[in-house]
């Protein structure tokens, strides 16, 4: 419902001092509306649209360079009077004449025909024109009874290019006349809008509902529908455009797929989606489609779908451009020497270098080490699965297992590729540490994502990496999951049996020993200090209460962390590899 | 609520199908999100912008020139993974490296911290950079933990801009971290909002309550305020940004007024209209205020104030051209020869003849007539209000009586004036049919008001009309009125009063009478006709029942039109006008 007002009774009032002040750049305004900043130009029909208010941008966001010349802004949902239609006429006219347009709702009608009169008692010409593109307001050949929607838009908009590009008031009359014939509008309602003030809609539609054949004015649907998913609503306001497809119709259409103010872009995306695929399937070429917000109703949930059926003039006036405050097309601003994509997904792929040509012999071997290493630790944590849940589900979400389990085994699968490719052990990690990432989901998988590239970029993909170089690469692991994950030593996380592991190789490295012999010892270094994190509280992200009930129970991304430590320690000792 | 997807666990994917098609001359499509239809320009930084979605047109509507270059797609409301963001960063990628760019949310900040890493790993140089602008989500000297909102826009259009000036990846980093260091925003929630698929809304606000410090995630606020009117909450928040003035903060800002969804540009514009001028009576220059819905969520119910303190470098880039799917600035179309207007209200308002040059001494007598008789009918209507409306409210609303009384009170003024300047007939009542229209409310006030404006027209401004000449005007009232309110004679309206009036006068003029002597019986002939409208049933406007309960009442127009008739014939006795 509309929440914003001061006074509801001035409320229309109020939103013109505040449009006229975000977009003086654009605008003045008159008594009765608004018109361009700048006057018409000697020769150029002014083009004045109009109604009441609470259409947004329809229709006083539609004034300037392109498109209309004025706006007369009626109270919300409400026609302005045939005065103030006639003085924005006035202020919009420059000497060529006046065409004045709304949607055929009996008020406007006739307050904008007495304008007319009134203005061509002035001596103005002026021709008023009313719009009438809602399928659902009127049966076939009785168009002309049929209410102005979201074919405001189109008309409008052909007929101020028109204007725009010099033809004279009865060639712009012609143009909105036969854009008008060219448009038709079906639309839907799932929820009523609130006049600013009112302590109720102005109408509403049952839960799980649609209304069929909306208005713009709070009318309530003609027929009630259940609702249905966005694939079967596109397909539903397609049916009803299409079926009442005028005479001669071309082959290419501009569409518009209109949110009524509550139904935002996102789920307007999802249905043209559909929506687009079904009218290309019909043979129709979609013409600079609007998908958007375009003749609002407040906040009145709905979409409508508006077809124009496009000769070469209708085109032309279609896609001139425009610049509004709340429409612009055609922008000053082009592209730069960029070259037109041609395969975007390409471009975004990882430039996989050839790994064969990376390795040597013992690169390959290590990588070769590394997939086992990989897919020893997946089969580990498929069992270890339940027990790891439950050990996280003491005061986390229990997710743990799940997640170790996901990114290992699409980290198995690329670490076999790369080193059946011949890749050593950085590409087969970073390829390992990649899938891990993207697979397993939540922060686990990202750190251990991390920690592997990490780890795989200080090895290299050539020759056999020292004690040195592997209790290094751990490290930078280290390094990774700190300034990623925020956590440190003693929040009892992951990093509390990291860092023992770490230490343990560092020191062994640093008495001489090999990787490989400093491993179990550092492993077993691992184990010790995950079971001890069951002396440790959380620090990040726990609710206290959920924190003081861990204590007792070790950190579930420590134990899973020693766990593969130990596991790879059980490869080196099956293995024959160095 | 999101009412419209087909699988809400492929809704992300179902929008990016529809966006993409509709905007296929701005984007394309790559793993993780979009990228420009162009490729980057040598030499040229690239923007990549992100986080979840939810928020459009953040993020990807802004990809285009002279913003991003591209646009990382989460799940509603989720991070996007570091491969994802990866992936549109090396697409998006030319050769002069890549500023990565959220708002501060773990999530993004982990996973695009990633990205950085992984694409610093394939020689691609990537700076991430978080946005904090949000006041309410960290006090004053922790503004590193603040969260990212609608100043997200402030800062990747500046961001942007800079890259597309060319600056280096060090400039544009430079470039984004003033932008941050000067953009300050506080927001507000009335209603939360609901993921597609869900049954219930991610937080509540109590009926009449506002949140305060809302996030864009459907996090409620941080305090819960009473509903407060639009210009309450635009003082609430321009003095919430502005106690978190940045030091060395400029006069010159630019403003955003931010829709979160379901609070509609008429409301913000409201607000805007307070807030704007909140802002200029602290000495602020406004530069550019973009109010509307740039960073929402989904159809969340509230709004938010952005300021950004302007120096020189960041104004040249909040003002440069954009254009993208769903911002676009700065026009191709300018303005064509017209002037700039100095005052508008002068353009529209009627360009009063000197009445005295238009009509000569008979005319002016007449003039002064016609004054006399408006007076005359505005002191009988007075009187006869009462009658008129429970006439009216037999099978009406009961309004006829009052709107004839305020029509004929601003007519008689008006009618006043143009008599004492020296109007004739068709000037005195032009003026009277014009206020009778625009005061009266109502179809009766804007039938009324055509009626004595066509009459004036035929009258003309000089000499003493003929009786032909007056019937003439009459018919021609007649005209006007069947034109614009759709009735026919019997119709039970005014109309059967006043053809038979009309018929009266013709005949008598046909036989040579004078008007004066014509009008008493032609206005008794519209007595008769009144009263015999007791008889009919009205056919349009009015529900059955309350059309068969008005038989046995005459018709309220046609009381009145023959009341009026009889109160001039009146006028014609007493006073000794030709």
């Amino acid at each position: 419902m509309t929440k914003l007002f001061n006074d509801p009774a001035q409320f229309t009032e109020d939103m013109l001092v505040g449009f006229l002040d975000a977009h003086a750049h654009y605008v003045a305004g008159v008594p009765g509306g608004v018109v361009r900043a700048t006057r018409t130009a000697s020769g150029k029909v002014a083009v004045v649209i109009g109604g009441g208010s609470g259409h947004y941008p329809a229709f006083c966001g539609m004034v300037g360079p392109g498109f209309a010349d004025g706006a007369v802004v009626g109270n919300i949902f409400t026609s302005p009077s045939a005065q103030e239609a006639a003085s924005v006429a006035r202020a919009a006219h420059g000497d060529a004449g006046v065409l004045l347009t709304t949607g055929n709702y009996a008020g406007d009608v006739m307050n904008f025909g007495l304008a007319v009169a009134q203005l061509e008692s002035e001596g103005i010409e002026a021709v008023y024109f009313a719009v009438t593109d809602d399928v659902a307001s009127a049966p076939k050949g009785e168009e002309a009874k049929r209410r102005g929607i979201a074919g405001d838009f189109t008309v409008f908009k052909c007929a101020s290019a028109a204007a725009e590009d010099g033809l004279d008031l009865a060639g712009v009359v012609r143009v909105a006349q036969a854009a008008n014939d060219a448009s038709r509008t079906l639309g839907v309602a799932f929820d009523g809008c609130t006049l600013p003030g009112a302590d109720h809609s102005l109408f509403t539609v049952p839960e799980g509902h649609m209304g069929l054949g909306l208005g713009i004015h709070g009318e309530p649907g003609v027929a009630d529908h259940p609702m249905p998913s966005a694939a079967e609503l596109a397909a539903t306001l397609v049916r009803g455009v299409l079926e009442d497809l005028p005479e001669n119709a071309s082959r290419r259409i501009a569409v518009i797929l209109n949110g009524l103010g509550r139904t935002k872009y996102e789920e307007l995306f999802v249905v043209w989606g559909t929506a687009a695929q079904l009218l290309r399937e019909k043979d129709f070429e979609i013409i600079e489609p609007e998908v958007g917000e375009l003749v609002t109703s407040l906040d009145m949930a709905g979409c409508s779908l508006t077809v124009m059926w496009l000769d070469d003039e209708l085109e032309k006036y279609w896609t001139a451009s425009a610049d509004t405050p709340a429409y612009r097309k055609g922008a000053a601003v082009s592209e730069q020497a960029g070259e037109k994509r041609t395969d975007a997904a390409a471009d975004a792929a990882v430039q996989t270098p050839v790994l064969a040509e990376l390795s040597d012999g013992d690169g390959r071997r290590c990588g070769q080490f590394v997939a086992r290493a990989v897919d020893a630790i997946a089969d580990m944590l498929a069992d270890a699965e339940d027990e790891l849940g439950r050990i996280d589900a003491v005061a986390g979400d229990g997710d743990h297992g799940r997640g170790m389990v996901k990114g290992s085994s699409a980290a198995r699968i690329a670490a076999d590729k790369a080193a059946t490719d011949g890749g050593g052990p950085a590409s087969v990690l970073a390829a390992a540490g990649r899938e891990w990432a993207a697979r397993a989901g939540g922060t686990s998988g990202v750190l251990w994502g991390a920690m592997l590239s990490a780890l795989g970029a200080r090895l290299g993909d050539t020759g056999t990496p020292s004690a040195a170089t592997v209790a290094a690469g751990l490290r930078d692991g280290y390094d990774a999951l700190i300034s990623l994950g925020g956590a440190a030593p003693g929040d009892k996380t992951m990093l509390d049996a990291l860092l023992p592991f770490i230490e343990e190789m560092e020191r062994r490295a640093g008495e001489g020993e090999s990787w490989r012999d400093a491993w179990p010892s550092a492993a077993q270094a691992a184990t010790d200090a995950a079971t001890a994190t069951a002396e440790l509280r959380p620090k990040i992200g726990r609710a206290r209460p959920l924190a003081e009930r861990s204590i007792g129970t070790p950190d579930a991304g420590a134990t899973s962390l020693a766990m593969c430590a130990n596991t790879i320690a059980g490869t080196l000792n099956s293995g024959g590899d160095k």
